[in-house]
């Protein structure tokens, strides 16, 4: 179950909107269809909808048909019309960074199809490397895990947030694959449920030990002392490693915080974005309304009912134990660790 | 819109499951009956279920065929059929205690339909006191909200979780009428969604603003200085002030402390149960899986996840600023003061 996967000209989109009652495809063909796929969260997680943009690009470069000249001003529209999707998670706009990077790069080449087959290759090469770092994520992350742990994430932050394997999952997958004895509660992660639909879903199909509970339930189950540890995934990290993250994030950190219990954040380097000093300057995307008074179509509030749904919040640097990113383990303080892995890479 | 309304002899319960989209009304001829519609949770909320109850028990004496000497053997059955419903809101063992007391009260009259009209009549008494006491509530709850305030609650503990006006929403329907100027952010309360479906149409209807947010984004709105106050309801109050209330009010304590929030409980002390040490004793029900894995019929996770489904969780008595009772206002040190309110009565 990949949540996309690159045809030669068009990207197959797992729709993640249907699971886990139907396993449907889109296959795009065009980049407006990719961000359409964004919009209605049938693609999702910050990763996957990093490598999701890039492939849109690239097809916005096949469906162009002007001449060479006029190549560069197209794909800015396309490049505008990508990053209108969703605001908070910054591996979208990193991505695009790299495919736009790599357009200008190649100036010289005269020859379109030539251009096309480089910006494929780099969107190819966008996706290989997540599927690399995931698996370093789940590497360095398995050493913060005890040989036996009850492991509370939230949303979904697995192989169908990323192209494969997964950041929070990535971890638990690779403990789970080193013989470790756990068992993870997923929070189902109102209003969109990715936590039940999809969390439960991978997790099953690993056969990896896991017990599906509302989002109201992770502070009694603290209480109870049945939480050893809390791994999420990340939208978007800033300079101070303040963290955005699927809403409810926050409750969980301020929950782990009041019960002590160590909370991490697994995620690509990408997804640390320097240029934002703290937290606060990061955009927070609100949702429609519909989300939180419908569930699959079906109403389940009064239909005039005011509504507030952001999608992320934001968990201050100070509730997180540590970053598992590719390169390692980021241990406070953030501010100075984040800058020193940042620059040695 | 009342949760009940006793007909002379039968018993009309408004079907809370199928609200808002639906209003429908079960005429309960039965104590059998009362308990189903308990156990499906038609009809929910402690005060409003202890009313029930104590209709219920009147149901029983109505029913019995046999002779004056057989009844109470007979109403036995009846009441730990009712007592079997749900474990932990306390008004329930409270109101049939009553009623099994008025029962033995009356043991001269031979008369069973004499018999029978007591009971009733103390079924009404127990179902008026309720609106008597929440009328008190809201007036001494009043005096805690400020001019201007945003108000979260959890669940619902409005005039459908009571027989008339409410606890938490009594408070909150006192300030509204008071010509306070408050706003409500109501917690939709996974997996039932009492506060979406509930609380929002009962203050909707009332033109009290409220806000609808999922339980995750409690935390978020306190973070961003959104909250001003949290009053919630109760299902059962220790000796010590630990309260059992809907799942989910622990976390939103957790979260009101870490904000410097002031986190209230507005219930009738008929919810307190001094037999209880602290909340350490109270059961907790559990409910059925189903619960989680489908919203209204509608399959939301994967078929055979592992679920947990606690329906209660306690809230420790150092998180709650106050408990307000239709006799004043109780503040801590509740082991003390809780007892002398009862003792006072």
């Amino acid at each position: 179950m990949k949540s996309i996967e690159w045809l030669g000209n068009s990207l197959r989109i797992l729709d993640q909107s249907k699971l886990p009652v139907e396993t449907v495809y889109r296959n795009a063909l065009s980049y407006k269809e990719v961000a359409e796929a964004i919009e209605h969260m049938e693609v999702r997680g910050a990763p996957a909808i990093g490598a999701a943009v890039a492939y849109g690009y690239a097809l916005g470069a096949i469906e162009y048909q002007g001449d060479r000249e006029g190549l560069p001003s197209f794909m800015e529209e396309v490049q505008d019309r990508l990053e209108a999707t969703r605001p908070t998670a910054v591996n979208l706009f990193w991505a695009l960074r790299r495919m736009e990077d790599r357009l200008r790069e190649c100036w010289e080449v005269e020859d379109l199809d030539e251009v096309r087959r480089i910006l494929i290759e780099e969107a190819n090469r966008i996706a290989e490397d997540d599927c690399k770092m995931n698996r370093l994520i789940g590497q360095h992350g398995n050493e913060i895990v005890p040989e036996k742990a009850n492991i509370l994430t939230h949303c979904n932050a697995g192989a169908l947030a990323t192209v494969e394997y997964g950041t929070a999952l990535g971890v638990i997958r690779k403990a789970h694959e080193a013989g470790k004895n756990i068992h993870v509660y997923a929070d189902e992660t109102r209003p969109l449920l990715q936590g039940a639909r999809l969390t439960a879903l991978e997790l099953m199909k690993d056969k990896i030990p896991v017990t599906l509970i509302a989002d109201n339930m992770a502070g009694y189950l603290m209480q109870q002392g049945k939480v050893d540890l809390v791994i999420v995934g990340a939208d978007r990290i800033a300079a101070n490693g303040d963290t955005a993250n699927k809403i409810g994030t926050y409750s969980v950190a301020v929950l782990a915080h009041a019960h002590g219990i160590p909370f991490y954040v697994a995620a690509p380097t990408s997804t640390i974005d320097l240029k934002v000093a703290t937290g606060q300057e990061i955009p927070i995307e609100v949702r429609p309304d519909k989300e939180m008074r419908e569930c699959f179509g079906l109403q389940v509030a009064p239909s005039e009912v005011n509504v507030y749904n952001p999608a992320f919040d934001v968990t201050p640097a100070k509730y997180i134990t540590g970053i598992i990113t590719e390169k390692g383990i980021v241990a406070p303080p953030y501010s100075v660790n984040l800058l020193k892995l940042m620059v040695r890479s």
